[in-house]
C-alpha cells in the first residue's frame, strides 16, 4: 500500500470512530452544536493518525487505541478554539470556515473548548482501568498539554515581547511538538514498545514536530505573525527543516521497515505532500 | 473537636499541601504568576475538604489523597477563572480582589484556566497508577467536569433565553451539585467506602449542592442576576434549602457517629457558618 493510502485509510478508519463518537456526547444543545462543529471541521487528523501507526508498528490497535486517538483530537480541537478566541489569535477563519466564536459566541467557544478538553481526560480515565499501559499512555498525554507543555508553549506566543530565539523555539517545541510527540509515544506505549523503540519514537516526535511547524510558517504567507521564519529568514528555516526531517527519519529507519510510514511522514512534511 | 476546629484543620491541612504543590509547577513566568494568583485567592476549600472527610470516614487520608483533592480545587478554581470573564459573567472582582483577566488579561486568563484543567489530570493520571480506587476516583471527577456536568450546566447558564424551571435545576444541578458530589464520593472511593456508604454519600452530595447554591443565591443581593429566587422568591428558596438539607442530613446520620462532620456541614450551610 502507498504512503498515500495507508495515510488515508487511518484517516478514515479514525474519522467513522471519531464521528461516532462526537454524536454520542451528552450535552446541552447549544454546547454539544459547537463541540461537533469543530470537532467535524475537517483537518489532516495528524495526531490521530501519528497515535494508531505507532501503535501499529508493536500491535494491532484495536477500540482503546482508537479512543486515545479521539482524546488526542479532542484536545488538539480544544486547542484551536481558544487559540482563536479574540483574546488570542482572534482569527475569524479556520479552515475556510467561520470559528467557533464567531458562530456560537466567546463565551460558548470557551465552554466547547473547556469541554472538549475535559472530554478527553474523560476518555483516558475510563481507559486508564484497561491496564498500566494505558495509565502510561494517558500520563504522557496530559503531561504534554499542561502549563510545562502546550499551554506552556502557548502562553509565551500571546506574550507582548517580542520572542528571542531561545523563546521561539521554548513555543515551537511545546505549542506544536509536545502534543505529536505524545500522541506518537502514547500509542507506542498502547502498542507495547520497548524502552529503545520509544525512546526513538520520541526523538522522531520532537524532530518530526519542529520540521512540521517550520513548514508551516514557511507556508503561511502573514508576514505580520512573529515566527522563526520572519525572524531569522527563509534560508534559516529551511535549513532547520531539513535536519528536523533527516533526524525523523533516521530514527523511523532505525526502527526497522515496518516504520516506513514514519519514514515517509517526515520526508514529506516539508512539501506537505500528506 | 468542634465542627468549626476539625473544618479549620482539614483547611489548613490541605492549603499547606496545595501552597507547596503550586510553588513547584513549571510554567512559564507570567503563567505560573497567573495560576498562582488564583490558587492562592482563599476561599473555603469546601471541596478538597469534603473530599479529605469523606476519605476519613473510611480510612486516614494520605499524600495521596491530598494531591487529588489538590486536583478537585484546581478544576474549581479554572471553573471560576473562565466564568469570570467578559465573555461569560464578566465580573471584575471575586473575594474582594481583582479576578484573574483584570490583573493578567484575557487571554492569560484563558490559558491560566486551561492549565489548571490540565494540570488537575496531570494530577488525577499519575495517581491512577496506585490502584483502581484510585482510577475510579479520577474517573468520577473527569465524568462530573464535562459537558453532562460542571460545563454542562454552565453552557445553560450563559444562554440567551431566560431558563424555565426544569433548566434552572439543571444548572444548579450541574454547575454547582456535580463537582461537589464528585468530590465527596471520589474521597469515599479512596478509602474504600462500599457501594451503600458510597451511594449515600452520593446522595449526600446532590442534596447538599443544591442548598450550597441556594443559599448563595439568597445571600447574594445582586438582583439582576437570574436565580433561582429571582424566579420563584426567597419562600421557595428557603423552602428548598430546607429540604436539602434535611436530605443530606437525614443520609449523614444513616451512615453514623463518624460523620457527624457531614451532618454538621449540611446543617451549617443554611446560615454559611464555616
Amino acid at each position: 500500500m502507498s504512503f498515500e493510502n495507508k495515510y488515508d485509510k487511518a484517516k478514515s478508519d479514525f474519522e467513522a470512530v471519531l464521528y461516532r463518537f462526537a454524536d454520542g456526547i451528552s450535552a446541552p444543545r447549544t454546547l454539544k452544536d459547537a463541540m461537533l462543529y469543530a470537532l467535524k471541521s475537517g483537518g489532516k487528523r495528524l495526531r490521530p493518525v501519528m497515535l494508531i501507526e505507532a501503535c501499529r508498528l508493536f500491535s494491532e490497535p484495536d477500540e482503546r487505541v482508537f479512543k486515545m486517538a479521539v482524546a488526542v483530537e479532542c484536545i488538539h480541537t480544544y486547542s484551536l478554539i481558544h487559540d482563536d478566541l479574540p483574546a488570542m489569535d482572534n482569527d475569524d477563519f479556520r479552515r475556510g470556515k467561520p470559528t467557533v466564536h464567531r458562530i456560537f459566541g466567546e463565551g460558548m467557544a470557551v465552554l466547547a473548548g473547556d469541554a472538549l478538553l475535559n472530554l478527553a481526560y474523560e476518555i483516558l480515565m475510563a481507559l486508564a482501568g484497561e491496564g498500566k499501559e494505558f495509565v502510561r499512555a494517558g500520563a504522557i498525554i496530559a503531561d504534554a498539554c499542561g502549563s510545562a507543555g502546550l499551554i506552556g508553549g502557548q502562553s509565551l506566543d500571546i506574550c507582548d515581547e517580542m520572542p528571542d530565539k531561545s523563546a521561539m523555539e521554548y513555543i515551537y517545541r511545546h505549542k506544536t511538538g509536545d502534543l505529536i510527540t505524545a500522541a506518537i509515544t502514547a500509542g507506542a506505549a498502547a502498542g507495547g514498545a520497548d524502552e529503545e523503540q520509544f525512546g526513538r519514537l520520541r526523538v522522531y516526535g520532537e524532530n518530526f514536530g519542529m520540521a512540521f511547524q517550520l513548514t508551516d510558517d514557511l507556508l503561511d504567507k502573514d508576514e505580520d505573525k512573529r515566527s522563526f521564519v520572519g525572524m531569522f529568514g527563509e534560508q534559516a528555516a529551511r535549513a532547520a527543516v531539513a535536519a528536523g526531517v533527516a533526524a525523523a527519519v533516521e530514527q523511523a529507519e532505525a526502527l526497522g521497515a515496518d516504520a516506513g510510514f514514519f519514514a515517509d511522514l517526515a520526508k514529506k512534511t516539508a512539501d506537505r505532500k500528506f
